[in-house]
C-alpha cells in the first residue's frame, strides 16, 4: 500500500469495548465530549435536548444527560448548546465512478457534506479490469477517514452475448471477494431476467453471498410488478433503487425488500416513491436513501447525502424521519447496526454538527471521533491516493485510427439505403429505434446533419483489435463539425465516438488513446474540451472540483457545438448500454434491446 | 441422534431458491397455496386482504393477489377467505427449563399456541452439566417441528465464590459454542456489575459473541438508570428483558438496545412499559416480546406467545404493531430477516391462519409449510426424546440424610440465639435480611412455627459431597410439620429443603435423591405430592398437561400445610439465588447478597 494509505481502519469494537466502558463509568477520561447537544436519536425516534456525548477510540462511549465524568485534563471539549447531533450520513449505493474521481477524492468531496458511510459498488472498474480492479478500489476504500464498503459487482459483463466488456466475473470470484474484508455484500443484480430464469450464473452469485451472511442488492429496472417481479423477488434480492412510482416502493417492502429512493445527478425518484410513507402510511423502517450516481458537478455544487435528505424532508417527511433512512435503516440493512447509523454507545464517532435540522445546515462533520470538516470546509488531511501504473494503461486502440475507420460502406451499386439509427430521448435513458433513408456517396453511407442524423462508432478498446462498429445517432442536435469521444461507455466501456466529421471522430478516439481514457470533445481538427480519465478510462485522479470545471467546459463545448440535450454527456455515454431498449451499440454490433438481439445495420 | 430426531433442519434457502423461483414463476406448482387471505404484512405495517401465498419446500415462493399459476395437480389448497395470515410467532428469550419439560415438550406445548420460533436460553442445565448439557439441548432444539434457536448461556455460576454450581462456562467456552450451528448469541449477561467492571470473564464472553457475528442478550436487573447503565451499555449487550418501567424500556432504546417486553408465569412488565410506545411514542421497531419463564400450568392453560401479543393488544397497540414485537422485530434482532419472521418470499413458511385479529384467534398453525396444529390441537406427531441415562443421574447426596443432618448446633451453654432469617416477600423476588430470637433446647437452635419461622437447608447435589447448609426462613407460613425438597434452585441447582419437621426434611431430600430429582412435599413421613424432573433435576420426561397437573397438586399441598403465598413454590426454588438481594443461602453458606459476602448464622 502506497504513502496514501494514510487512515487506518478503525479498531474492531471488541478491542476497544473496555476503555468505553471505562469511560462511561468515569474510571478513564474521553478523548473527546460534545456538551449540551439536541440528540437526534434515531432508534427512538426523538430529539433530545440537553445531551452529551463523551467519545474515546473513535467511539461513542457514553451518550445521555452529563458526560462531566468523562472529562479530563486532556479531553477536548466541544459545546454543542443548541444545536443538533446527528448521525453521519450513510450512501446505501453509488457508484465512485459516476463522479470521475478516485474513492480517494470523492471522499474528500462528500466528506464536508456529512457523508461518514458509503456503499460503494465498483461495477464499472470491474467491467474494465474484472476482480482484480475491484480489489484496488476495496483497498483504496479500506484506507479512508470515512467508512467506504464494496458491494461486489454482480453482473459483468451486464449483457453476456451481447458486448465482451474488459473481463468477467462470475458466482467463483464473488465467492472469493465474499471473504474480503470490506465486502458488504453483492451489488445491485440488474440482470432481472436472468434471476426470474434462474439463470446458473445469477443463482450462484446470490447463493455465494447469503451463505456468507452479506447483503443482496437488487436492481429491477421494470414497472412490470406482475409475475417477473415475484420471480426475482423469490431469487433473493433484498433492496431495490429501480423503483420510480409510489406503487414500486409499496409493492418492493411488502415483498420484504428494502425501498431504496435515489437523489442522483440524473435520478428524481425521491418525491414520487417517499409518497407511499407520507400518503399511502407504509413503514419507514423499510425506506432507506441513495444516490447511485453523483456526478462531480453535483458533489462541488449541490452536495451528496445532505442534499438527498433535505430533499426527503422538504417531501414532508419528519427530519428524525428522514434522517434514519439516511443512517440506522442503512446500518440495520447491511447489518451493521452496532457499527454505525446511529448515535449510540459502542458505535463509530461519526456525527454531525448541526444549526438547523429541517434544512441540514451541517456545521461541523466528525468521522471516527476526529473532526473532518467544519463551516462546509474540509480539515483533515488527504493526501491523493496513487494507483498502480498499469491501471493507467487500459484503453487499448491496436492502432492509430484514421477517419476511413468510420466509414459505412453501403452495398454495392446503391444509392441510398434505409438504415437503423439510435434515436436520444431527450430526460430519459431508453433510446428509440428509428429508421432514416440515407443517400450514399462513393460507396460510402453519408450522415444526415439537417436531419440531425451523424455517425456513432464503438471503438474497441480492452484488447487492442482495432475493431470499429459504425452506426447511426440522432438526438444531439449537432450542428457544427465535431466529434466526442469518451470511454467511460457503460456498461462494458470501451469508446463511444459520436461525431459529425470523421476526421473529429479520428483525432478524438486517438486522442483518448494517447491519455489513457477520458471525454474529449473535437471540432474540424482542434481540441474545444477534455476530461482525462486515466484511472480505468473512467476515473481522474485530479480532484472533484477540477474535474467538475473540466467537465462544464465539456458541456459547454457540446453546446457550442449545437447540442441542446439535458445530461448530453450522460446520454452519450449510455449508448453502449445493451440492457436498457430498444437500440444501442457495442463491440458486437447493433444491438435490439428489445428483443436482445443483434440486428443489421440496414434494415 | 436417536430415534426421537424426526423433523429434519429445513433445507438452507439457498438450496431451495430457484424451487421458489420456478413456482413464483409458474413454471412449477407449489406444495401448498392459501388462498384469499388478509395479509398482515408485518414488513408494510399492512393487513391486505385476497392475498394468495405459494409454498414450496417449506418455504414462501409468491405473495400476492393470484397464486393461481402455482396450483398443480398435487398442490393442497386452503382456503383462507375471510381470514388473516400472521406470521409464525417468536419468543425472543425464554428458558425451557422453566416450563419443567424437554425442549420437545415444551413445543408441543406452544405449537397449538401459534410459537414457531423460540430464542432459548439453556442457563439452568448448564449450571447442572455445563457445556455437555448445553449442547444436549442444542441437539434437541435442532430436531424440532419449529425453529428452536440458542442462546449460549454466559453466567455459570451465576455469582463465582459465592457458589459452587455443578459446572462452569468461561470465555473458550463460549467461543467453542459460537461455532454450533444454532447457537444464535450469548444469553442475558446477567453479570451486570461484572460488565460495568470490565470483568474479564464477561469482557471476554460478549467479545466471541461479536467476533461471531451473533447477538448479546442482556439483563439489567436493576432500577438505576445512571452511570452503572451507561456502563453496562457500553459493554455490549444489545437487548433487555429486566425493565420493568416505561423509563427502562425508553432508557434501553436510546442507547440503541431492544426492549424485550416480558409476560411470564410471573412476570408482568408489559403493560407498564408498552406506555413507551403508546404513550411516548417512541420508534415501536425496536420492542421485543417474549415470555422469559412459563411454567407448564401456564403453557397449558392460558397459552404462550398468543397470550402475549393478546395482552399486548389489550393495552392500546395496534394488532399489526403488537405481532411486528413478535415476528419481524425479533428476526432483524437475531439477523434473521431472511429466512423468518414475516410472511414473504424466501421466508420460512411458518404462519397461523387466524380468525380475529384482535382476539387473536387461532386456527391453525403452520411451520415450514406443514401444518402442525388447527383449532388448539396438535396434528403433528411428535415423539417423545430420549436423553442419555446418564443426565437422569445428576442428584448426587453423597449420604442417605436423617433429621440429624438439619440440626443447627447453638453457642456452647447459651439457651437462645439472634439469628439471621431469610424472610420471603410475597410476589417479588428479593428477599429481607431478618433477624430473630430463637429458642435452644439440648444444644439444638429450636424453628418458631408461631412465627413463622422454618428452617431451610441447602443440600449439595453436584459432588456427593454429603455437605447441608443449615439456616432459617420466613414467610411460608407453614402450620403443619411438613418439609418440601427441589432440586430447582435457581442457579446453581442444588436442593433447597424447607420444612417445619427435620425428619420430613431428611424424607423428601431422600426421595428426590432416589427420583433423580424434581420436587416434592413431605408430611409427618407421608409424601403429599411430588413432581419428578429426572433430566438435570430440572425436567421431566413427561409432557406439559401432567406436569402441570403434578405442579398443581404439589401447589395444593403447599397450601394444605398452611402456605398462602402466591408463586410459593418459585418462591421456593429462588431462595438459594445469590445474586438477588438481600439474603440468601447457597452452598457456600448464608450469603448476603447487598455486600456479596458470606454471613454467620447468628448475629
Amino acid at each position: 500500500m502506497p504513502k496514501s494509505a494514510m487512515f487506518k481502519k478503525p479498531q474492531p469494537w471488541t478491542e476497544v469495548a473496555p476503555q468505553l466502558v471505562d469511560v462511561a463509568m468515569g474510571r478513564r477520561p474521553a478523548d473527546l465530549v460534545v456538551r449540551n447537544g439536541r440528540w437526534v436519536n434515531v432508534h427512538s425516534g426523538e430529539v433530545l435536548p440537553g445531551t452529551d456525548v463523551a467519545i474515546a477510540a473513535g467511539r461513542f462511549a457514553y451518550c445521555g444527560p452529563d458526560a462531566s465524568h468523562a472529562i479530563g485534563e486532556k479531553t477536548k471539549v466541544v459545546d454543542a448548546t443548541g444545536r443538533y447531533l446527528v448521525p453521519g450520513l450513510c450512501d446505501a449505493h453509488m457508484h465512485v465512478e459516476s463522479g470521475m474521481v478516485t474513492v480517494t477524492e470523492f471522499c474528500r468531496a462528500v466528506i464536508p457534506h456529512g457523508t461518514t458511510s458509503m456503499f460503494i459498488d465498483p461495477h464499472e472498474i470491474a467491467n474494465v479490469l474484472g476482480l482484480p480492479g475491484v480489489r484496488l478500489m476495496h483497498d483504496e476504500a479500506l484506507a479512508q477517514a470515512i467508512n467506504v464498503f464494496v458491494q461486489m459487482p454482480s453482473c459483468v459483463p451486464s449483457a453476456p452475448g451481447l458486448e465482451n466488456a474488459g473481463a468477467t466475473l462470475d458466482a467463483d470470484d464473488v465467492a472469493e471477494a465474499m471473504g474480503w474484508e470490506n465486502i458488504v455484500g453483492l451489488g445491485e443484480v440488474m440482470n432481472f431476467p436472468g434471476v426470474a430464469a434462474n439463470d446458473p450464473a445469477m443463482t450462484g452469485e446470490i447463493a455465494a453471498t447469503v451463505r456468507a451472511g452479506k447483503t443482496v442488492g437488487g436492481h429491477f429496472a421494470s414497472p412490470n410488478l406482475g409475475r417477473a417481479f415475484h420471480g426475482y423477488v423469490a431469487g433473493g434480492p433484498e433492496d431495490d433503487h429501480e423503483g420510480t412510482r409510489m406503487e414500486d416502493a409499496i409493492a418492493r417492502v411488502r415483498q420484504g425488500m428494502k425501498a431504496m429512493l435515489r437523489l442522483g445527478s440524473a435520478w428524481y425518484d425521491v418525491a414520487s416513491q417517499i409518497k407511499a410513507v407520507t400518503e399511502a402510511g407504509i413503514d419507514p423502517r423499510n425506506f432507506i436513501l441513495c444516490t447511485d450516481d453523483s456526478h462531480s458537478g453535483t458533489l462541488v455544487n449541490e452536495g451528496h447525502m445532505d442534499r438527498v435528505v433535505r430533499h426527503a424532508i422538504a417531501q414532508g417527511l419528519p427530519p428524525v424521519t428522514a434522517i434514519q433512512m439516511a443512517t440506522l435503516n442503512t446500518a440495520q440493512h447491511f447489518k451493521m447496526e452496532r457499527e454505525l447509523g446511529s448515535i449510540a454507545p459502542g458505535r463509530l464517532a461519526d456525527f454531525l454538527i448541526v444549526s438547523d435540522l429541517a434544512e441540514l445546515v451541517i456545521d461541523e462533520v466528525y468521522g471516527r471521533g476526529v473532526r473532518l470538516a467544519k463551516g462546509g470546509k474540509l480539515e483533515a488531511d488527504i493526501p491523493a491516493y496513487d494507483y498502480p501504473a498499469k491501471v493507467k494503461k487500459t484503453v487499448k486502440l491496436g492502432k492509430r485510427l484514421a477517419a476511413r475507420d468510420f466509414d459505412i460502406p453501403a452495398p454495392y451499386g446503391v444509392r441510398s439505403v434505409r438504415a437503423r439509427v439510435i434515436g436520444v430521448i431527450e430526460n430519459q435513458a431508453p433510446t428509440r429505434a428509428l429508421t432514416a433513408d440515407l443517400g450514399v456517396a462513393k460507396g460510402t453511407v453519408s450522415m444526415d446533419r439537417r436531419n440531425d442524423i451523424c455517425q456513432i462508432a464503438l471503438v474497441e478498446r480492452h484488447r487492442g483489435t482495432g475493431s470499429v462498429t459504425n452506426g447511426f445517432v440522432s438526438g444531439f442536435g449537432y450542428t457544427q463539425d465535431c466529434a466526442m469521444a469518451s470511454t467511460v461507455a457503460h456498461d462494458s466501456h470501451h469508446m463511444i465516438v459520436v461525431g459529425t466529421n470523421k476526421a473529429d471522430m479520428a483525432a478524438a478516439a486517438n486522442r483518448l488513446g494517447a491519455v489513457g481514457g477520458g471525454v474529449v470533445m473535437f471540432s474540424k481538427g482542434r481540441e474545444l474540451a477534455m476530461v482525462e480519465l486515466p484511472i480505468a478510462g473512467l476515473m481522474s485522479d485530479e480532484r472533484a472540483e477540477i474535474v467538475a470545471a473540466k467537465a462544464a467546459r465539456l458541456a459547454a463545448a457540446m453546446r457550442d457545438m449545437g447540442c441542446s440535450l439535458n445530461n448530453a454527456y450522460m446520454q452519450h455515454s449510455l449508448l453502449a448500454l445493451v440492457v436498457i431498449p430498444e437500440l444501442r451499440i457495442s463491440d458486437a454490433g447493433l444491438i435490439d434491446v428489445t428483443t436482445f438481439s443483434k440486428v443489421d445495420l440496414f434494415v
